[in-house]
This record gives structure tokens, C-alpha cells and sequence, in this order.
């Protein structure tokens, strides 16, 4: 086909923008901290006190006081020990000058202490919290003064806006957030995303699969994207293509209460208008062809009043569909403020030929001494899966381009680790 | 302290290969393909039949046959339709030259036909499967033999090994697996890890902080680590500094059948020292000081005949030797074959100074125009999480560098989507 047929359709941003602002963000709720991995905060965390909140002791050793510098030639100095202070002790210690107490890394610094001596610049061999304290403790070095002390507030001040809301916690910032005490955390709560597929063609998996029939693929992919993405996905299995049987498939997802419902209606177009109409009559379409391939046939739309989004029936343009249009989706639905993806420019290994859509090649990304270098895998046929499962990035040919020589860089989105 | 001090420790190459030798995966389990994403596979996939298993229509149209090439000027053809083939259809419709059945995509081809006219090279303009199919069909173009055709085993033959053992099965695999109707996968199950903080210093979240004592964050910082990694964390809490509770900790790891026991020991190397005689008494210590910073005190050993790990316990050190010793132990665990990590090359954007132990600081990579540059993050004191949290990289300095200028080039361990 030329060119100029697919002008008429919506381009992919159009697509995705139009999409896009019919979202926002579902509602939020508490959940306790060992539940709150990659959700997405809903409150702004500032810090309820100083980090660290009291100034203590950054190794094992001594604390002292020292108001004049010793003598040259008088390195060694010999104090009494006035107290023990391990860890987390809660003791109130003062020292005097020409006093040491003995302390443990991170324990409360000793009123009056102006500085701490590592266990191994003294005569006191031991660091055991179970080997009592000497009477006296020689220093063979003597520390600066505030050497060895990390001080009230060093990494984070009282006050401090530590998170701001729109964040996907991560492993360190469960960690940031159990040290100031944060137990419960206000968070999106995960959308709720019903998925079927839709083709009489389609046998469930665990039957027999009977001739001129195919497994459903979809819906099973399509919950691995979605459970991904931690969102909540409902597989609500295959619908036939008679009205009643999808109408009430989209009733389940209504009564799960769904945030989006995620549906494939069937490898063929005609099944696809087929799905179309049928939202016109219930509902609302409001998208149905973008300049793309593979997944020109996009459908969004409503059943009733919960959003649809329905790909096309070929795995692999479900797929593609899925990466362009949901995935940005169901992070703004999960409260994300961007639609950030991991992306890379690859040179190419050899030349591509597109029609001039928005074009989404299945590609192995290598990293080489001087950048990345890209190639197409296996055909590219849009029911072709297992070249998908060989690649490691979909290399993206924008709109208008007929074709790139060898040595033209592409965007290519990552889709496994191929860093190496 | 100088170089040399550390020479006589072990190396971060040497100390994990150490510990890894110890480990092997863990034992197998079936579960249904939709409880597979990122579980490791522990069989070999087979394609049990072609894909496509029918040779089928790549469009909506009329399947036909030819044996002669129409006369020049002669491009319409008008053909009888004999028959309707939907998606799915089970019909068996045989093809006589010179007449035609409608079939819509993903049908299998009828016996007879050796090409399919796409609907919109025909005088039939519906797509719709509840159309009727007309009863003559006029071709306005004349496709060659074979076109929109996919042969039955295109994308694969029956027989191909489509995936090996050791593969972390990601969202397009469970596409496949579908695909070829596999209901159960046989899987690495997931190693369970138990968790626990020790250190007098640690208060519980959720209780009120006294003086002189901190949130415990470790604990629930490698809970996510470990959920992120999909093993199953348990989180057993913080155990005092006596011998009699860290017993009882251990043994509640046994109890719980862990595969791992990771704990942190206190920011004091005193405590740190005290589980580790601890170990020494009721198990067995293999490794205990490695030449890295931060994060020296790594102790590996056994309680019983459990595989314990015990990192440091300043909250930076932990999350460091989580990603050196701990993150490829569980990937074994696991299953995996590789140790691999997303590892890019950053220049620097200012000198760093070290003491030639293998370092590895907080910093932030940016993607440039040629390349990616890398900054240090806040101080990198080890218990300052804030930083970690500001950081998307680990910045790895080799053993016995001591600096590196401005533009040198360092590994950077990706820690979170920076690729923009």
C-alpha cells in the first residue's frame, strides 16, 4: 500500500494523547509498609526528625574530650573510662575533659565528648560488646576534633520533603521510609484490569484443541503485561463473537468493578468492526484506526461508563498495542506522572523497509565498544510470537519513513535486560 | 588507612565466587501458566505442533484457486463463492479452479485454494462476519499464487525446541507457552528467604522510638529486595544481642524451611563480630572480611545446615552487599543460569577519590548525546539512604584505584529506568 493511504488515520501520539487525557489516576489507600513495593505514593513523606536524629559515633572506640592540643611529643595519652555505651544505649553519659567513654558505631555520643577514637588507634584490642571496658585507655593517635562523629541531621534535616506523591517506591525507599517510622503509607491503589479475548477460533487452555482452532493466547500474555505492571488483572477468559456472549463479558468486568477492561477481538478485521460496532451501540467508540503497524486496528471506547481498549487479535500486535497504548495507561492510572520508558538509539545492522507507518520491528539490541547496534529477528509476520520471544527490543521506524540504510540509528524500547 | 592494609582480604570476585559455589538452584515445582511470569523454567519446551498448526489466511477475503494466468487485459475475474470460512470454522471445504470460498483471517485454508484476495481488491465490501457471503465475487486485482497465505509451521516447526531450561519466563514466553497450550510449567519454585535485623540499637516500626535508638529500615529494605528479586522474603523481625535470641531467630529461619538466611548484624563491628563467633560455635564461618567498601563485614557461614549471609549494618552497606553477594546468590537460587546485571559505561563528571578497596558509591547517570556521564550523589556516608534513594546507579570503582580523573569511564550498575 502507498504511503498516502495512511495519512488519514491518527498518528501514534494522537492516538495516545486522545487516549490518554480520557484517564486519572484511581483512588488511594493505606497499606502497610512490607505491601507498599512499587506502588505508587499518594502523599508528600517529609522527614518527621533529624537523620540521623542524634549525633553519634561513626566507628568502635573511645569519646573524649580534649580542650587543649596535647605537647608535641606527647602523642599518647592515657584516660580514664567513665562509662560503656553500646549501641542503642539510652544512658545519660557526661564527659569531662581528660575522660573517654568507651562507644559502639552508631550509639549516642556522650554529652561533653567532642570527638572519637577508633578502637584500633588505642591499647584496647577488643570490640565484642561482651568484653567489659578497660579502666583506662591509652591512645597511640589523636583524632582531630568531630572526627569519627556523624552529626544530628547530616543526611536529612527535620522538615526535609524526602518523597514527593507520584513516586514508585522501590527497595531503598522502603528503607529510607522504615527509618523515620513510616508504617503505614498512602499509596494509589492498583487498578483493577479486566482482560478478555474475543474469536471464535479461540479454545481455552487445558481443552483439546479441536481443527481450524487455536489456543487463546492473549488474554494469558496480556495478564502477564498487566500483573507486570502491578496492576490487578482479571482474566475473564474468551468470548464468542455473538453479541449476547460479549455483552456479558463486559458486564463481568463492570461488576469487578474494572478500571479498564483490556480485550483482543479476533485476527480479523471483520470480527474486530465486528467488537466495534457493537461499543457504538453500547457505549462509546472513540478511536478506531491508528497509522501503525503492527495494530493499526485500535479500538478505545466505553461499555457503559468503564473505559475499553481493545488490540488486535495477532499476539504480537496485541503486544505492540499494549506497549504503545496501555502501558502508559495504567501507570498514569496507578497515580505515575510520567510515561517514562527505557530507551535506547541503535545503529542499525541492515537495512529496513517500512510503508511509512509507525513501525514496530521485533530486534535484538547488542551493545557493542561504541554504543548499540540493532537487528530485525526471525520474520516479522504478526502472529509470530517466537521471533518476540527472541528479541530483546522493539526497534521503532517513525512515521513517514519508507526505508533506513544500514548505519541509521533507531529508538529502540528495551524489553529485557540486554545491557551487558 | 593505606592500600596494602587491605591486600591481605578477600576480593569481591573471589568472596562471591566463594559463596556461589555453595549454592545450587533449588528444587522443582508445576504451577499453571498464569502463576509463571519471572519463574524459572526447570524443563524443556517442545513445540508440540507447527505454528501455524493449519495453513491459514493472513486477511479477510477470498480464497481461491488458479492454474493458469488470466489473459493480459483480463484482470477481472468473477468467481463463484461456494462456501463461508470463518475464524475457527471446522468445516471441511474443498477449492475446484475457478471458484472461491470467503474466509476471513486466521481461517484455515480450504483444500483446493493456492491464494486469497484481500476483501478490499474485491467488488464485496463487508467485513463484518454476519454478513452474508455473496454469491459471486468479482476480483478487481489478481494476487500472485501463494499470497496471504501463512503455511502451516512458518513461525515454528513441530519439534523445535522453543525455550531452554534456566530461562525466567517474561510476559511474551507466557504468550508463547499459550500459544502451544501449555496449561502447567514446570518451574524453579521460589527459594525462601528468611530475614533478619540484629542490634540492641533497632526499635520496631509501628512503636514509639526511644532515645539513643533507630527505626530498624534493613529489614524491610531486603524484604523488597528479596520480593523484588520474586523469592519469598521472611521477615522475622530484629533479634537482641544475646546468644539465646539470636538462636531463637535462626531457628525460627529453620523452621521455615529457608534456603537463605540473610541477616544484617548491627552498624557496630563489635555486634557484627559477635554473630559471627556466634555462627563459628553453632555452624560453620566461611568468609567474614572482604576488601570492598562499603560493606567489608560480610560474614557467610552456616547455622546448621543453613546457608546464612549477614551483611553490614548500616543501611547503604546492606543495600551494596545485597547487590554484590546476595542478588546473585538468589538468582542460582532461582534457577538462572547467568549472574548478569544491566551494566552501563558512564564518564565522570568530576575526580573521585578512593583507598583502593572496590568501591562502589551512589551516583546518578544521565544519558548523553555521545554516551553516559555519572555524578556522585549527596555524602556517601553508609548510612545515609538518602542518597541511595537519589541515586539510579552504583558507580564501581576497581580494587587498588585510588582516583580517577574527571572523563574517565567507570561501570554503572542500574539501579532504576534511566535510560531517557
Amino acid at each position: 500500500m502507498k504511503q498516502d493511504q495512511w495519512t488519514s488515520l491518527l498518528s501514534v501520539d494522537e492516538a495516545r494523547s486522545e487516549i490518554l487525557k480520557s484517564f486519572m489516576p484511581v483512588d488511594t489507600t493505606t497499606v502497610q509498609l512490607h505491601q507498599a513495593l512499587h506502588r505508587v505514593l499518594a502523599e508528600e513523606i517529609v522527614a518527621p526528625f533529624d537523620l540521623p536524629r542524634f549525633t553519634n559515633s561513626s566507628v568502635d572506640g573511645f569519646a573524649f574530650r580534649l580542650d587543649k592540643k596535647p605537647h608535641a611529643g606527647n602523642q599518647k595519652m592515657r584516660l580514664p573510662v567513665i562509662g560503656d555505651i553500646p549501641a542503642g544505649s539510652t544512658d545519660r553519659i557526661r564527659i569531662l575533659p581528660g575522660q573517654a567513654a568507651r562507644i559502639l558505631t552508631g550509639a549516642a555520643l556522650p554529652a561533653g565528648a567532642d570527638r572519637v577514637v577508633p578502637v584500633e588507634d588505642t591499647d584496647f584490642p577488643y570490640r565484642d560488646p561482651s568484653t567489659q571496658a578497660p579502666d583506662y585507655v591509652t591512645l597511640i593517635r589523636i583524632p582531630e576534633k568531630g572526627a569519627n562523629i556523624r552529626p544530628r541531621g547530616q543526611d536529612v534535616a527535620k522538615g526535609t520533603r524526602i518523597f514527593l506523591p507520584k513516586r514508585q517506591l522501590n527497595p531503598g525507599d522502603i528503607g529510607l521510609l522504615a527509618m523515620i517510622g513510616k508504617l503505614h503509607v498512602l499509596v494509589h491503589r492498583q487498578p483493577r484490569i479486566a482482560i478478555f479475548s474475543s474469536g471464535d477460533e479461540l479454545t481455552a487452555l487445558g481443552r483439546r484443541l479441536p481443527k481450524g482452532k487455536i489456543y487463546d493466547a492473549n488474554s494469558h500474555m496480556l495478564q502477564a503485561l498487566v500483573d507486570e505492571s502491578t496492576c490487578q488483572p482479571f482474566n475473564l477468559g474468551i468470548a464468542r463473537d455473538q453479541p449476547e456472549n460479549i455483552r456479558a463479558f463486559f458486564e463481568r468486568a463492570v461488576k469487578k468493578k474494572a478500571d479498564l477492561i483490556l480485550t483482543t477481538a479476533g485476527v480479523s478485521v471483520g470480527v474486530f468492526d465486528y467488537v466495534r460496532k457493537f461499543l457504538e451501540e453500547e457505549g462509546q467508540l472513540k478511536i478506531w484506526r491508528v497509522n501503525m503497524r503492527p495494530g493499526k486496528p485500535l479500538t478505545f471506547g466505553y461499555y457503559r461508563s468503564t473505559p475499553v481498549i481493545s488490540l488486535p487479535g495477532n499476539p504480537v500486535s496485541a503486544f505492540v498495542g499494549f506497549q504503545v497504548f496501555v502501558r502508559p495507561v495504567l501507570r498514569k492510572l496507578m497515580g505515575m506522572e510520567s510515561d517514562h520508558r527505557p530507551t535506547l538509539r541503535a545503529r542499525l545492522d541492515a537495512p529496513i523497509q517500512s510503508d511509512g507507518r509507525e513501525t514496530y520491528l521485533r530486534g535484538v539490541v547488542r551493545k557493542q565498544a561504541d554504543g548499540y547496534s540493532a537487528s530485525l529477528c526471525g520474520h516479522q509476520g504478526s502472529g509470530n510470537l517466537f521471533s518476540l520471544v527472541q528479541a530483546n527490543a522493539l526497534l521503532i521506524l517513525p512515521s513517514g519513513v519508507q526505508s533506513l540504510p544500514a548505519g541509521a540509528e533507531v529508538d529502540a524500547w528495551i524489553l529485557t535486560d540486554l545491557i551487558e
